[in-house]
C-alpha cells in the first residue's frame, strides 16, 4: 500500500523561491495525508520551458542554491518522498545539462532519471539544452511498493497500437513494462490545446494495459506567454483505464492510495469511477483556456488592468468579454475610435457591449488627426494620401491612441486579431496588431462567433450584443468595405487556412472535413484560384507574423514557435 | 589527380527552380574546366534554412521533383559528378528527412552520406526536421582518387586539441581518418558572423593535420532573413594548411586540380601559397555582410527601394549610408520629421548627410500632429498628456509617417535600432523599432560610431557628417535629453551587456575585456547598482524585441532565434 500526492501547480519560470515556496505548501499538505510520496511536475523547480536562461550560469547557479533548499525542506518530512523536476548536470559530451527527475528524502537525492526523449518539434525544442537520458527504467522501493519514473514525452512514443510511427528509436515504456513496478509516476509539463485531454487518456491509457502498469501523470497548471498547461493530471489503470482526474486550469492537490491489487482510490473511503472520456465541450475549454492564459500574462508581466480597441465588431466584443472573465469588469476598459468611415454601430454598439459588461468605455474620434496626417502627408510627399495607405493610417493612428493610453495609465493593450486574419494578413501592422498578448489569435474566425455564442449562453445573456454577432464583419477603413469583399467566405477561408495550417496537427474528423472542402473547392468555377490566393497571402504575411505579439495557444499548430517558417523565401 | 570545382552560390530558400538553375550553370563551367566533380553547398536544392516548409506535403513533392530534374540534368555532362545538399526521405523511428549529400552522376544517384550532427544551439534548430545519419564515414571512388563526404557541422566536434569538450558523442572525423580518402568534400550552410572565418579555418587546419586529409569546404553566400552567408570556401591540406580561399560575400566559381601528391593546385600553373590567417579587417567585415544582407532581403521580399526616418543621430545616418552602399542612392530616401523637442542640427544635419550621400530627403515636421494627439488625448481621457506617453508618441507618430510612405510608394522601411537599444528597451514599440529589416540591431553603440568613421574613411570624405558623429546620441523625446541621462554612457553599458548577453560566445580576446570591465565596475561606488539595473533593462524588454523585425546578425549572438528568451519570467 502506497499513498501518493498529485501536486499540480502552478509554476512560474525563473521564480526558483517560488516555485520553491509552492512546492513546500504542498508537501505540507501530503505529509497531513501521511502520504509516501509527493509528486510535483516536470521541471518545477524553474518552471516550464526557462529556454536560454538554462544557458546563463548565474541562472544555473541559482538552480544549484534552489536544489539545495529543496534537499533542506525535506528534512522537515524525513518520511516523505519528494518528486520534482529540475535541470542537473550532464558531464561528457553532449548538451551540459538533463531535464530530470529527481526523488529527494530527508536531505538527500535518492534516486536521480533523466528524460529520455527530448521533443524537437512544434513549440517543443528542448534538444537545444539538454542531453537525453540513458535508455534504462528508474525503479526505486518505497515501503513495500516498486515506483517506476517517466518524465513527459518518454511517455509518448508507445504508438504501436496507433499505428503512427515512432517519434524516436527507444520507448521507454518497453523497459518500465520489463521492471514491471508496482507504479509509474509520470511528471510532464504538457502545454493543452483542443483535444490534447483526451489524447494523453488515450495514449496513457493503451500503455498502462499494454505493459500492465498503473500510472499517475501528474501535470502543471498556468500560462507561460502563449502556451497554457490546463493541469487534469490523472490516475490510469491498466483493466480500468483512467479513474481518477485532477481539476483542468486550477491548481489541485489530492491524495490517493494505491492499493495491494494495484487499484487507485481515495484516502478515504473506497471506489472510483472510470472517469469521462470526454471532456469540457470546445468553447468552454477555449474560453477557461484564454482566461487562465491572459490573468497569467498580466499578473506575471506585472499588470492589473488591460485596455482594448472597441470597433464594435466581434473580434474586439470577445476580446473584452474574456478580459473581463479573466479579470473582472474594473480592470478592463475599452476606447472606441470612430473615424470617417466607421458606421454608427461602432460606438453604439460598442457603447452597449460596455454596458452589458460592465466596463468603462473611452470614445476616441480619430477624424482629425486622420486629417491631420492627410494634410501633411500631401504636403511633404507632394500626393494625396489614398488606398491603402490611408486605411492601414487609420489602424495605425487607433492603435498609437490606445499605447497613449497604456503608457500613460499603465494598462495592458490586448490585440484582438484573429487566427483567420492573422493567417492571411488581413491586419495592419503597428495597428490593429499592437498588443502585448493576443487573445484570439489562435481561433478562426468561424470559431469566434462560435465562442461568441457560447459566452452569451453561459451568461444566459447578451453579454456580447446580438447585433455585433449578426453585422458581417468589417475593417471600416473604406466606405461600405466588408472583409468578404477582399477575402472568400470565413466559411470558406477557414476550412482552407485549416487544412494548409494546421494539416495533419487536426484531429482526424476536422482534417478529414478540411480536406473534402478543399477538394471539393478545386472542382468548382474559381476554387483553384481561391486556395492558390489563400495559399500565397498566407505565405507572403509571414512578415507580419514575426512582429506580432504573444498569442494564446489553443489549437495543435499555433502561430509563434509552433509553425516557423522563412520570410524572404520563394513559395510556388 | 582530381580536379574538382567549388561553386559558391547564392541559393534562394524554396526556390527550388532557381536554385537548380544556379547549378546548372556552375556545372556547365565545371565541363569546360573539365572537372570531375563539381561541389554545391548544403541543402542546395532548397536553401538553407527551409524550416517548417519541410512539413508541408507540397513542399517535399517539389523537392523530389527537382531532385529528379537534377538528375535529369546530369545526364548534359556525364563524366561530372554532381556533390548537391538535399533533404531526403528518412524510413523507421525518428524524423522523416535527413540532411544529406547526393553524388549524382550521369542520371543516377552514386553515393547518399546523411549529415551525422546535427546542430540544436543558437540560430540552428536542425534536430525539429532531420534525423541524424549513420556514424560511417563514406567514400566514393572517382577517377583514381577515393573522395570522403561530410556536411557542415560533422567537421566541427574534431576538439580535441582544443579542450573545449565535445558537442557531441560521435567525430565524423575519426572514421574519416580512418577510411583515409585521398580528398574529403565538405559541404556548408556556414553562418557568418565576427571570428568565424578564422575559426573555420582554425578547426579544419587542425582537423586536416591530425586525420592526413586534404579538405575542400564549400559555403555559399547570400542573406537569409536575419542571417547572411559569406562564402570563403576554402581548400585545407594537412601540412601547408589553408592555400586557397574563394570569395567573401560574392559568388564564385573556381577549379582546383588535386595532385597524385595530395597537393592542391590551380588547373593552369602550379603553386597555392598559403592564406592569411587574418581576413577583413572588424568594420570592413561587418560593413560587408550588412550590404550583403539588405540586398538580399530586398530582392527577395521584392523591393527594389527603402526608406529611413533621418534623426540627425548617428543611427540613421549609418543605416542610410549603409542602404546607399546596397541598393545605391537612387533607391534610398530619406525622412526628417522634426518635432518641438528636436534640435536644429535633427533637420539641418539630415540635410548635409542625405546631400553627401545623394539621397533624397523629405522634411515632414510632426508638431502639429502631436499637438492634435495631446488634444484629443486630453478630451477623450480627461488629463494631460506628458511624460513617456507623450514620448513615445513623437517616436510612433514618426513610425506611422515612415509606414504612410512605405505603403503609398512601395519601399521597404528600415529600423535604425543598434543593439544597445535593444538590448536594453531604449527604444519605442510600433514607433522607431517600426520596419521590415534593421541593419544595425546586431551592433552595439560603440561599434556603431566606429563603422560610420570606417565609411567615412573608406570614402575618403564625410559621407556621414563629422557633426553627426561627435554629437551626444540623443532620443530627442524630450527637451535637452540626452541617452546618457537614462542610461551609463555607451562605453560602459556596451562592455556589461556583451558581458551579459554573449558571455561566451565572445571571442576570447573580447570576453576577456568584458569580464575584466565588469569585474572591476564591481569594485566601484554604485558599480553593483548599474550592473544589475542593466540586467533588469534587458529582462525586462524582451517582449520588445520579441516583437521586432529581423535584424542581420553579425556577431556571434543575436537577437532572434540565436537568443531565445521567455517574456512573462521572474529574472533575480
Amino acid at each position: 500500500m502506497l499513498k501518493v500526492t498529485l501536486a499540480q501547480l502552478n509554476y512560474m519560470v525563473g521564480d526558483i523561491h517560488g516555485n520553491i515556496r509552492r512546492m513546500r505548501e504542498a508537501a505540507a499538505k501530503a505529509a497531513q495525508d501521511k502520504a509516501d510520496l509527493v509528486v510535483f511536475s516536470e521541471l518545477s523547480l524553474c518552471g516550464y520551458y526557462p529556454g536560454d536562461l538554462l544557458d546563463e550560469p548565474s541562472f544555473l547557479q541559482r538552480l544549484d542554491a534552489g536544489l539545495q533548499d529543496l534537499l533542506n525542506l525535506t528534512r522537515q518530512y524525513p518520511a516523505l518522498h519528494w518528486v520534482v523536476g529540475a535541470p542537473t548536470r550532464h558531464q561528457g559530451p553532449g548538451k551540459r545539462l538533463h531535464n530530470s527527475l529527481l526523488v529527494l528524502k530527508d536531505g538527500k537525492i535518492r534516486l536521480q532519471y533523466d528524460k529520455q526523449l527530448l521533443p524537437t518539434y512544434n513549440i517543443f525544442d528542448e534538444r537545444r539544452h539538454f542531453e537525453p537520458g540513458a535508455d534504462t527504467a528508474k525503479v526505486l522501493r518505497i515501503g513495500n511498493c516498486q515506483v517506476g519514473f517517466l518524465v513527459c514525452e518518454d511517455g509518448w512514443n508507445d504508438r504501436v497500437a496507433n499505428d503512427q510511427g515512432a517519434d524516436y528509436a527507444t520507448n521507454p515504456f518497453v523497459r518500465m513494462g520489463d521492471a514491471a513496478p508496482d507504479l509509474v509516476v509520470s511528471i510532464n509539463a504538457s502545454p493543452s490545446h483542443m483535444g490534447k485531454r483526451e489524447q494523453r487518456h488515450e495514449i496513457f491509457a493503451q500503455a498502462a494495459q499494454r505493459h500492465r502498469l498503473p500510472i499517475l501523470y501528474v501535470n502543471q497548471i498556468g500560462g507561460q506567454d502563449q502556451i497554457v498547461f490546463d493541469g487534469a493530471s490523472f490516475a490510469v489503470e491498466p483493466e480500468a483505464g483512467v479513474v481518477f482526474e485532477a481539476r483542468r486550469f486550477e491548481e489541485d492537490i489530492h491524495t490517493l492510495k494505491l492499493d495491494e491489487q494495484g487499484h487507485f482510490q481515495p484516502i478515504h473511503g473506497e471506489g472510483l469511477g472510470r472517469v469521462a472520456s470526454q471532456g469540457l465541450p470546445l468553447m468552454e475549454f477555449y474560453r477557461q483556456q484564454i482566461v487562465l492564459g491572459l490573468r497569467d500574462y498580466a499578473r506575471r508581466c506585472g499588470f492589473k488592468q488591460v485596455v482594448v480597441g472597441s470597433s464594435g465588431g466581434i473580434d474586439s466584443a470577445l476580446t473584452l468579454a474574456l478580459a473581463v472573465d479573466a479579470l473582472g469588469a474594473d480592470n478592463v476598459v475599452g476606447i472606441t475610435m470612430p473615424s470617417r468611415y466607421s458606421s454608427a454601430g461602432s460606438v453604439d454598439d460598442s457603447v452597449q457591449l460596455c454596458r452589458n459588461l460592465g466596463v468603462k468605455l473611452h470614445e476616441h474620434p480619430i477624424k482629425d488627426l486622420i486629417d491631420g496626417y492627410a494634410r501633411q502627408f500631401e504636403a511633404s510627399f507632394g500626393e494625396p494620401l489614398k488606398g491603402l495607405a490611408l486605411e492601414n493610417l487609420q489602424a495605425r493612428t487607433r492603435g498609437t491612441t490606445l499605447m497613449e493610453f497604456s503608457n500613460a495609465f499603465g494598462h495592458l493593450l490586448l490585440t484582438t486579431g484573429n487566427k483567420s486574419e492573422v493567417s492571411v494578413g488581413y491586419c495592419t501592422l503597428y495597428g490593429d496588431t499592437n498588443g502585448g498578448l493576443g487573445l484570439l489569435g489562435d481561433l478562426y474566425k468561424t470559431e469566434v462567433f462560435e465562442l461568441s455564442r457560447h459566452i452569451n449562453r453561459r451568461a444566459g445573456r447578451e453579454l456580447i450584443p446580438q447585433v455585433i454577432i449578426d453585422k458581417p464583419p468589417s475593417a471600416e477603413l473604406a466606405p461600405g468595405q466588408k472583409d468578404e469583399d477582399s477575402l472568400p467566405p470565413y466559411a470558406v477561408l477557414d476550412e482552407i487556412l485549416k487544412w494548409q495550417i494546421e494539416g495533419h496537427h487536426l484531429s482526424n474528423a476536422e482534417y478529414a472535413r478540411a480536406a473534402e472542402f478543399v477538394q471539393r473547392l478545386r472542382t468548382q468555377p474559381g476554387g483553384p484560384e481561391t486556395i492558390a490566393r489563400v495559399q500565397k497571402l498566407v505565405f507572403r504575411s509571414e512578415y507580419k507574423r514575426r512582429q506580432a505579439p504573444p498569442m494564446l495557444r489553443v489549437r495543435p499548430r499555433a502561430f509563434g514557435t509552433g509553425r516557423q517558417m522563412p520570410i524572404a523565401a520563394h513559395y510556388e
